[in-house]
C-alpha cells in the first residue's frame, strides 16, 4: 500500500460552464463522471442481476449499498465472513456506502439523538440499536466499500435557522469524529475491501457531507468546516427531502461550485432525469436515487418523452417499445402491450424489465451528458433533452 | 406451405433400453430430446428473462404456455393484435400450449362438465366462461403455438374404474373434435404462428393425450383410440395428480413403449429430477413441470446432492455455491449465504437467482441424459445421478 497516494483521484477532462466531465479513478476501476449510481439497498439492485449491471446495456460503474440495511441484516459478521461486501454479493466494481444516518432518520422509530450518536429501534426486529460516527465507520470498514460517507445528521428541508444550525454543527463535529475513526481503521487494516491499484493508496475513500437545510449561510459554513477536515470527495446532503425544487437548486447552485474542483462532488439522493441535468449544470459529478428501480416496480417507465404508466389501458394493444428512442434490451424485444400484461398479471418479469429499462434510460442519459460536455454542446443537449421530456408524446 | 409434409419430425439417433435420444425438428428450430420444457404460464417463465432462457447456461429450446391463463388474460384479441404469442412475448423459439383443460380442472371454480364442454368461472374475475375442444383449438390457433394439445378431461388419480372410463371416453370424443376443428383452422389459416421450414409443413402440430387414471386397461384403450385418430405426438396426461409414484410409473412403463416410435412422447406435468430419469428410462421424450420455477420462488434449490432449503440457518455464513458441481452463472458467482440473505430480506433477486439455478440444473440434467444415451451409458448415468441425489450431502 502506498499510504501517501490518494484513495481516489478525479481527472477532469472537459468543462462547459459549471458542468464537467472526467474520470474518477478508484481501486476497483474507473468511473466516468458525471455518473448515476444505481441503489443496491440490501446488497441487491432490486430485480437486476449483476451480469446485467455489467453488460453494456447498463454498464453501471459503481453502485450504492445502504449501511443501515446491511448492518441490521445480514449483519457485519456475516458479511465479514463472506470477505466483505464485494465478495459477499459478488460485485467487483466500485461500491459506495452511505453512513446509515439518513435511513435512521427516515426509517428508525423512536430516535433519540445525543452528542454521542443516535439510538433507535430497528425496523427489522424492533431491537434497540445505536449508531454513531465511530460505529458507522466501523461498519463501513467491515463492508469494505470503496467510498465511505461520514455519519451526518439530516435536518428537515424546511427546518428553521436555529434547528438547522444545531444540526449542521452536530454534523460538523460528527464529521471530525468520522474522519478520526476512519483513519485509525485504515491504519488497523479493518477495511475488508482493500485492493492495490496503480497510483492509488488501495484504501477506502471518505466523503464529507454538507448540511444546513435551505439556509445558504449555514450551507456555506458547513462547506467551510467540512473542507477544513479534508475529504476525498464532498457531498451535498439533506436535499430532496420535501423542500421545493427551487430551494434545492439554490443550495446546489451556491455550494457545488465552491467545492474543491479537484474532488468529486456528490448530490445525495437525487433524482429525476431532469434533476440529473440540473445538477450537472451546477457542477455535480455523482448522483444516486431509487427512482429508476422503485418506479420500475410500481409500473412507471422513464422515457425520452416523459414518464409512462404501464398500467394505462391505452397500451393494451400497443406494439411499440416503452421508448422508441431507447436501444436497451427491453425496448429491443418487448412491447408496451406485453409489459402491461405482465404488470397486470402480477408477473415478476414486469418489475425486472421496467427496472432494467429505467436504469438503462438513466445511465444512457448520463452517457449523453458526458459526451455533450466533452464535445462542448451540453447546453444544447440539455435543452433538447428537456424539450423532448415535456413533449409528453407517449 | 407444403401441406403434405409433417408439422414436426422426430429423428431418433440413439436408444438404450426404452430410453431414446434424438432431435425434434419444428418450424421454429430443433429440439434435442429428451427435453425438459420450462413453464411460461402467462407468457413469462416466472422471474426469468428470455435472454437468459436463450443463453448457453439454460439454452431452453422450447417453453410451455398455458392456454387457460393467456385466454383469460390478456385475452386472444390482444395476443392476436400482437401478432400471436411468439411475437407478443418476444420469443422466437418453439412454444407448446396446453389445452386449458387441466387448469379448468385445477383452478376453475364451479365447473360444469357436459358433452359439449366445460362451463366454469374465471379465477381472474369470476366471469362465466365456456371451454370446449373447438374453443381450445381456436384459442391455440390464435396463440400460434408450435405444438397444440387436444382438449381432454382429466380424471382424479384415484378415480374408480367407471368414473375413469367415462372420463377417458369423453376425452376420446373430444380428441376427435379437437382434431377436426384443428384441421379446419389450419385450412382457414387461423394459425398465428405459421412459419415456413425446410421439410416441414409450417403448420402447428397437434398432440393427442392418453387418459384413464390408474387403470391400465383404460390407458391401453385410450392409447388405441388416440392413435386411431392420428396425431403428431402423443402425451400421457392425468398423472402426477395425487396418485402414488409407483402407480404413475406403472402407467408410464406400460403406455410409453406402446406409443408410435416415430412420434414424440410427452409426459405432462412431470416432475422432479429423479422423475425425469424414470420417465426417460421408460421411453418418454418430453417433460414439463413448474417445480424448478415454483420452488425457486419459495427458496428451494435443486442440486446434484438433493434439495436445499435456502432459508436454513446453517447457510448463514456458507460461502459455497448452491451446488458445487454446477457451472451455472448463479453458482459461479453467488454463495448460499448471499442467497439466504436475499431470500430472508424479501429481495426479488432471491427468486430470480434460485429459479435460474433450478432451471439450469433441470436442463443440464437433461443434457447429461441425452449424452449418456447417445454414448450408451444411460443406466450408469442414471444410477450415479440417483445415488448422488440421495447422498443428501448439503
Amino acid at each position: 500500500m502506498r499510504m501517501n497516494e490518494p484513495a481516489i483521484r478525479l481527472q477532469v477532462d472537459a468543462e462547459d460552464g459549471n458542468a464537467r466531465a472526467g474520470i474518477l479513478f478508484t481501486r476497483r476501476g474507473e468511473i466516468e463522471t458525471p455518473v448515476f449510481m444505481p441503489v443496491g439497498t440490501a446488497g441487491s439492485v432490486k430485480g437486476i442481476r449483476f451480469e446485467e449491471l455489467e453488460d453494456q446495456d447498463l454498464d453501471a460503474r459503481i453502485i450504492l449499498g445502504n449501511t443501515y440495511h446491511l448492518w441490521l441484516r445480514p449483519g457485519i459478521e456475516t458479511i465479514r465472513a463472506g470477505g466483505g461486501l464485494h465478495r459477499f454479493i459478488g460485485w467487483d466494481r466500485p461500491l459506495l456506502t452511505d453512513s446509515g444516518g439518513f435511513q435512521v432518520w427516515s426509517l428508525g422509530a423512536l430516535r433519540k439523538i445525543s452528542e454521542e450518536g443516535i439510538q433507535f429501534r430497528s425496523h427489522v426486529d424492533g431491537s434497540l440499536q445505536f449508531l454513531s460516527p465511530e460505529v458507522s465507520m466501523e461498519v463501513q470498514a467491515a463492508l469494505g466499500s470503496d467510498i465511505v460517507m461520514v455519519f451526518d445528521e439530516c435536518a428537515p428541508g424546511q427546518a428553521p435557522a436555529e434547528e438547522a444550525r444545531q444540526s449542521m454543527e452536530l454534523t460538523a463535529r460528527w464529521a471530525r469524529r468520522s474522519r478520526e475513526r476512519f483513519d485509525s481503521l485504515q491504519q488497523e487494516g479493518a477495511d475488508a475491501g482493500r485492493k492495490p491499484a496503480c497510483g492509488l493508496s488501495g484504501r477506502q475513500a471518505l466523503f464529507g457531507i454538507v448540511q444546513g437545510a435551505a439556509h445558504l449561510d449555514l450551507r456555506r459554513e458547513s462547506l467551510r468546516r467540512t473542507m477544513e477536515i479534508e475529504f476525498d470527495g464532498y457531498a451535498i446532503g439533506g436535499l430532496s427531502v420535501g423542500e421545493e425544487k427551487k430551494v434545492m437548486w439554490g443550495v446546489v447552485g451556491e455550494i457545488a461550485p465552491l467545492m474543491p474542483a479537484s474532488r468529486p462532488r456528490y448530490l445525495m439522493g437525487v433524482g429525476t432525469p431532469e434533476d440529473l441535468l440540473e445538477g450537472v449544470s451546477r457542477g455535480v459529478d455523482m448522483f444516486d436515487c431509487v427512482l429508476p428501480t422503485r418506479n420500475g416496480r410500481t409500473g412507471q417507465a422513464f422515457t425520452s418523452r416523459g414518464k409512462l404508466n404501464i398500467k394505462n389501458a391505452r397500451w393494451t394493444r400497443d406494439t411499440r417499445p416503452l421508448d422508441e428512442s431507447c436501444r436497451c434490451s427491453v425496448c429491443r424485444r418487448h412491447s408496451r402491450a406485453y409489459l402491461r400484461h405482465l404488470y397486470l398479471t402480477g408477473e415478476m418479469l414486469a418489475s425486472i424489465l421496467l427496472t432494467h429499462h429505467n436504469l438503462a434510460f438513466f445511465l444512457d442519459t448520463m452517457r449523453g451528458v458526458r459526451q455533450s460536455i466533452r464535445s462542448g454542446y451540453f447546453p444544447t443537449f440539455r435543452r433538447e433533452f428537456t424539450e423532448r421530456l415535456s413533449a409528453n408524446g407517449e
